[in-house]
């Protein structure tokens, strides 16, 4: 076996370490060990069965912090993994295999030596230079990213730039970068009608008959058409039941979840009003159990996504497109702190499946980047 | 403790037999036992699982046929009943309880004592009495009654008047008997999208979204406006199903079950073409199991109509209403030999439920109400 880079060395201690969320099993201590190493003054914050960790090096602004997680969503069927999910390998393709190589323990090696190289480089750098590590992204993400920016806060922790680690490119490394996510907003909705028995309609109210109208309406209604950042917000229905399983009872009421990911153009208030004004107009008699599932925000144009593009387009040739499309992540919750928020990792093919796998060439190049931007920002 | 009339005796013997669907337990060796005394020639038609017989006395015509079922549906939780469902006694306030009672083991004593009364008096009546009992009404009613009348169909068995058991009454004895029943018919219903991710609605097909409007448009469907004997055809949706649980995903299909019950204005094919072509107009990938659970019949006013309501009227006063309403019975595979089919039993409040009753005394007064139906159409 050939030596591996200081990246993928990392990376592949990181992904030996069976992390499953919420466990950390020992990644932040390595992370740390490290980071201390480089001169950051360190502050691991466990909170309930949660292990996170705030770092920082420089006591003055701007501060340009690195967020991530340890954590890893579980491995699915083993005997479906071509080796063992934890067994860091490089195949003959060049591809680093494991659980997490690609959702993010490749970026957490990344960030870590690049930031070793830039303090050995400039340790005299500007401003200061952060870490906010969770290992509870993948999961309830409630003592997580969540708690500690909750902590930041309370004591006015300057926060100007972060750079999230996550997968954010398609096809090659550094074509899509985020700049946002859309809000997520879930409703559990209830439709109340009369239980009956079907030869006797006229003694029930089928929650189903009176219900059809109203979703009819809710799944064509137009709820914003976007703007510059954000596509249109979008609503759909994820499930959907009534009824007892018999074929001659109807039922007493009908259940369905739904979800909006929605753009700035709409406020969580605004779209709460506008389903229950629906759902009023067809005089049902209803229930919605509402969760915010995270805010949109959005990362304008500036100095932090000029120092990632410029990075981007010098290592890899690319220019980035900055996207919001997708799901959420934690960068939902840094953004709270009007800090502008930017995600910067490798190819998301493979993430959440069997397999897992990056290539290990653009986890060296990811370092690069981050390197780069830190100069761009800090130097 | 007094002595019980022969038809309570009776309907004490067959309820103290525990025959829950398809098991017969000797029922229908009592009940053959009597008419073979009075005068009857038997033939037992096991089919399958199913006990059922045929039984006539007289060779001419016109037939008139008893028709009923000694199988009952189970008990229930039995520690609900105020005493053993299977032991038949006659409360302080004059309640026959136990299952069976009022459906329909009450009326296969008083059809017993009412034809022997009659076959005593009458020695020498006119046409021929007939009796078709199943112990598979309450089950699949695959090998009960359908599966004799097709035997019967196929000698070119004569059967010109059908009086069904089941419990037609609804306050007191007599205020109801059913000359009909709407057709009943199931659909199972798939319409099939294309599964993804809530965030990204654009690569997958939301089958709940595609559905909606055509199930609105359904449920507001006008089918027909029934007629002098049947109310409107009535469409219900019973289940409706979509979705993996999780709110993040969008379903790849929708499954709906829905009946028909519907009268003679509507036929199985038209209906059936109509929803098609609501599913087709609204341009859906679907797919429906179709299951006809059985066809409209109507016994019109006649002979066996006017003969059934002088002796309901004579005996309790009350002059019946003839009704169609309500779910199916095994008189809708007896008409289809072309036989006027009316159902004349006792109070049906309690039929299917823990601490099933019937006042004692109908029965008595049912015995005498086929007695008097036999005078006037075979004395
Ligand atoms: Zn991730
Ligand atoms: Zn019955």
């Amino acid at each position: 076996m050939t030596t591996l880079t200081p990246t993928l060395s990392l990376a592949c201690e990181l992904i030996r370490r069976p992390s499953v969320t919420p466990v950390d099993e020992g990644c932040q201590a390595l992370m740390m060990q490290r980071l201390e190493a480089a001169g950051f003054a360190l502050e691991p914050m466990r909170i309930e069965d949660v292990d996170n960790f705030w770092a920082r090096r420089g006591n003055d602004g701007p501060v340009l912090c690195f967020a991530g997680h340890t954590d890893v969503v579980p491995t699915g069927p083993v005997e479906a993994w071509q080796q063992g999910p934890f067994d860091a390998t490089i195949d003959s393709d060049g591809m680093l295999r494991g659980r997490g190589a690609a959702d993010m323990k490749g970026s957490l090696a990344s960030m870590i030596v690049a930031v070793e190289r830039f303090v050995a480089d400039y340790p005299d750098h500007k401003g200061a230079i952060a870490f906010l590590i969770t290992s509870d992204e993948e999961g309830p993400a409630l003592h997580g990213t969540r708690a500690v920016v909750e902590r930041l806060r309370a004591r006015g922790e300057r926060l100007d730039w972060c750079i999230v680690g996550e997968p954010s490119s398609t096809n090659l490394l550094g074509d899509v970068v985020k700049n946002g996510r859309r809000g997520s907003l879930n409703g559990k909705l209830t439709i109340r009608g009369k239980q009956g028995h079907v030869a006797y309609p006229h003694l029930a109210r089928n929650p189903i008959h009176l219900a059809a109208a109203a979703l009819a309406e809710l799944a064509a209604e137009s709820w914003d058409a976007g703007n510059a950042f954000f596509p249109p917000t979008t609503f759909q229905i994820s499930n959907l039941n009534a009824g007892t399983g018999a074929n001659n009872v109807i039922p007493g009421e009908l259940q369905a979840l739904f979800n909006f990911r929605f753009s700035t153009e709409s406020t969580e208030e605004g779209l709460k009003q506008r389903v229950e004004a629906i759902l009023d107009k067809h005089e049902l008699d209803w229930h919605i159990d509402w969760a915010l599932s995270g805010l949109p925000f959005i990362t304008e144009p500036g100095e932090l996504l000029d120092a990632i593009s410029s990075s981007v387009q010098m290592i890899t040739g690319r220019t980035p497109e900055a996207s919001t499309s997708g799901g959420t992540s934690d960068g939902r919750f840094i953004a709270t702190l009007g800090t502008q928020v930017v995600e910067v990792g490798p190819v998301n093919a493979t993430i959440h499946q069997v397999n897992e796998r990056v290539l290990a060439s653009d986890l060296d190049l990811l370092t690069d980047v981050y390197y780069q931007t830190l100069v761009r920002l800090l130097a």
